[in-house]
């Protein structure tokens, strides 16, 4: 059989763009089709149907590219998750703008690694570009460096050992954990963060989780009782965790108090900003972030309030040095050394990963061709919308809301007038089947959490094209699932 | 300025394909000419003219695409790291498939997120089949599966972790690193397994460095001497990491060997298999892999020898259920039930990383279009015709090779007669400077690492488009440069 580019001879670029075009179309006219309002978020099926699309054995000699496409595009598109409709209000994936999509297919087939700058001579120089403008965005001055990761748990995972290796008061890279480290974030903060924990050898049971005060931000009173407390156990505190737009609420700590504490007991301040550290970018939504400047180390990913396509997170340090403290290399056969008057430029000496892709490209020329005002009109507009969520939800008798949004998460819960005396088990109950069977409508598609115990309904609104008729549409449609469930 | 796509208003099918046909030409083009001979694998520009290219502030408006992508594209792809050169024989960093990278296109236009299956509902079946398709090659039972990763060194991190979580004796994710836990691995293994140790709290003093034979493979005697020597120093050894296919020369450890030594005192066998665990595929190169179906774990990268992008790795463990007593997870604004009878189908609850890509992809179309007996083809091309290179060299009085080649690494070193009778530190110095000096005429592309203290030049052939011819030049253009350095 005929392959595509066949390694045996050379292809010309008559054979190559065929195929690509083939690939353009089929994305163009699926995203044609879905910004249609009567288009659904998801056409649902079963995972067991699912699953049995798939279930063949390894395929010996391959079969035509164009039978191929045929049979396989169709399934997997019509039955995607379709983040691109204005009525998805899920988690925190976004629609990506499609220029970084098509920027990712490029930057892929040139495949420069991003570990050392000899293998991507100008993609180096680019994912520094980026990680600057970042830098800059958040008030770091030229000893700030970040680095491109997988996203905001790879961040995290990295500003915390970055935060181990500076306070532990030994070589802990050579000598291994000693003593009980022990950290502390808000109650609300991801999970990735516990997981760090647990990762890094240092025990969960050494992150304390702070209360959190009525507008699910970390009760600074009580991180000092924390603090205090660890230190009257002698035990060693080394880092705060500050949540910027937490997962469930999206609410936003108090970044300026936390970093008073974290310098007067010399505790490494990290914020996890994956979610909302990228409102520096937007005038009307970076005083949420006030004091950012002040932590030692950032995670924001891009890959969610920025548009791009997973994955693409960053980790940011106050300080670029801490860096080589902490990661130690010893690889004759990869790293040699390169320009010293431009800092670090063999990246993957500052990372947990080793081989890199060129994401940096994606973000570049999407922030070369939109401009950063855009970016910011698009965050805005989701933080805008969900307000407007808010607003219309908060009018509403049988809507219960949770939280006054801060930025583009909101959590709330529907109760109607026949389950209003029922007992709260009955009400989590309820909302919990509304949203599975909402979603399976296909008309919008929302996510759950659990909040002071209690069953919720969230939604994220992450695509700048959702707007007030699809928002209005979304209620009117869960009241009606609703009512069915109930009678 | 007009935006391309603009949030604001519908874009019809016609505007996105413009523009995605642009990027397909682009690439279509720059692959046609550079399979030619004459074709440079890198257009060498110095770090401090590439960064100037770059040095400007965040643009605030953006600029027109089509200018953007003249003036953006021209010196990217003149000045890249050409791996689609056959004449490319650098760092393990392959010429992807070109439907590898607009499947990667597609899949990151429509974004599903592969942490839960809600949110990628056929993808989530599409990773679990090419997972599905690699355990079956390796010889694991249905008990076993595993996850894709951002590679060898996320792979090696997760099968370490996994290893020490089995093996610890208490609940180490909680209660944190107790006591002294010691691994081995071989002294040519990557160096992310020292990494791994570091990252993980183990302390990098606690992983020893096995001695190696003569042919660059562990040592099975002395491993067992220190396993023993661990033991009466009270220590707790846990893991042993192997190499199938070794960063420096591409040797294989024995594995069956090892295994048995593994099997007698109760530790983990973790194969780091980044490199040569693809050669399960090919019949012809399998039986180096003897033995890997009785590993706890292994690394293997569909981005090194199956011609995947970066970044496609994969972790595989023999009993899944490891997986899930490592990882633990409380999130509930993310993780739900799924079907049971499917096995874990929100991967994200056994991976390091939270936000996953839709990776899986690109391979899976890249097999259901080529057939695994293509990638075989191309796999043991490379390795032939390392071999002939080898050949050439071994008959050449002026070369001196280091390894005979297992795999499709080679290390050798040039000794013009004029330096016949010089210390070793001129040759290594020589040998340095002729690679550097090589690589700049953009006539072929080498690496260096050094071997028993002695700097070596060294080769992975690692795109199959690269023939006898390609590697008769190399040699003819290596001299020449060697002897211009000499005169």
């Amino acid at each position: 059989m005929k392959k595509f580019n066949d390694y045996r001879k050379k292809t010309d670029a008559k054979e190559i763009k065929d195929v690509g075009y083939q690939f353009v179309d089929i994305l163009a006219n699926y995203l044609d089709q879905i910004q249609n309002i009567d288009s659904k978020v998801v056409n649902y099926m079963s995972p067991e149907d699912a699953f049995k699309i798939y279930d063949e054995p390894m395929p010996l000699e391959g079969m035509d590219l164009k039978k191929l496409l045929k049979e396989v595009v169709d399934p997997l598109l019509s039955h995607a998750q379709n983040l691109a409709s204005p009525s998805y209000m899920g988690h925190q994936v976004c629609h990506p703008l499609v220029l970084s999509s098509f920027a990712k297919g490029l930057s892929s087939a040139i495949n420069q690694g991003l570990a050392i700058q000899e293998m991507s001579p100008l993609g180096t120089m680019i994912e520094k570009r980026v990680i600057r403008w970042i830098c800059d965005a958040v008030g770091y001055s030229e000893q700030g460096d970040g680095t491109i990761v997988s996203g905001g748990t790879e961040a995290n995972l990295t500003g915390i050992m970055v935060a181990r290796s500076v306070k532990a008061g030994h070589d802990i890279w050579k000598e291994g954990n000693h003593q009980s480290l022990v950290g502390f974030c808000s109650a609300r903060s991801h999970y990735s963060i516990e997981r760090a924990f647990g990762i890094l050898g240092l025990g969960t049971q050494n992150l304390i989780k702070i209360r959190e005060t009525s507008d699910f931000k970390m009760d600074v009173t009580d991180l000092k009782r924390a603090i205090a407390e660890t230190i009257e156990q002698n035990q060693k505190p080394f880092v705060v965790i500050a949540t910027a737009g937490c997962t469930p609420v999206g609410s936003f700590d108090d970044l300026e108090t936390i970093a008073l504490i974290c310098k007067k007991y010399d505790l490494w301040l990290h914020v996890d900003g994956a979610h909302g550290g990228s409102f520096v970018f937007s005038d009307k939504l970076k005083h949420l972030l006030k004091g950012i400047h002040q932590a030692d180390s950032i995670a924001l990913d891009p890959h969610k309030m920025m548009f791009m396509p997973l994955n693409l997170g960053t980790i940011l340090l106050k300080n670029q040095k801490h860096f080589d403290e902490t990661f130690k290399v010893n690889a004759p056969y990869i790293f040699h050394k390169t320009a010293a008057n431009l800092g670090c430029l063999n990246i993957g000496e500052r990372t947990i990963q080793c081989s890199r892709g060129f994401e940096a490209f994606k973000l570049w020329i999407c922030l070369k061709h939109y401009g950063i005002q855009y970016f910011a009109e698009m965050m805005n507009h989701c933080v805008d919308m969900t307000k407007y969520l808010y607003d219309q939800l908060d009018e509403s008798p049988d809507f219960e809301t949770l939280n006054v949004p801060e930025s583009n998460i909101l959590c709330f819960r529907l109760i109607p007038e026949s389950l209003r005396l029922s007992l709260p088990e009955v009400v989590d109950e309820f909302n919990f089947n509304l949203r599975n069977t909402f979603n399976r409508t296909g008309k919008a598609w929302i996510t759950t959490t659990v909040l002071g115990g209690r069953r919720m309904l969230r939604t994220t609104i992450i695509n700048p094209r959702t707007t007030k008729k699809h928002i209005d549409q979304m209620i009117i449609d869960l009241r009606e699932t609703g009512e069915q469930i109930v009678n």
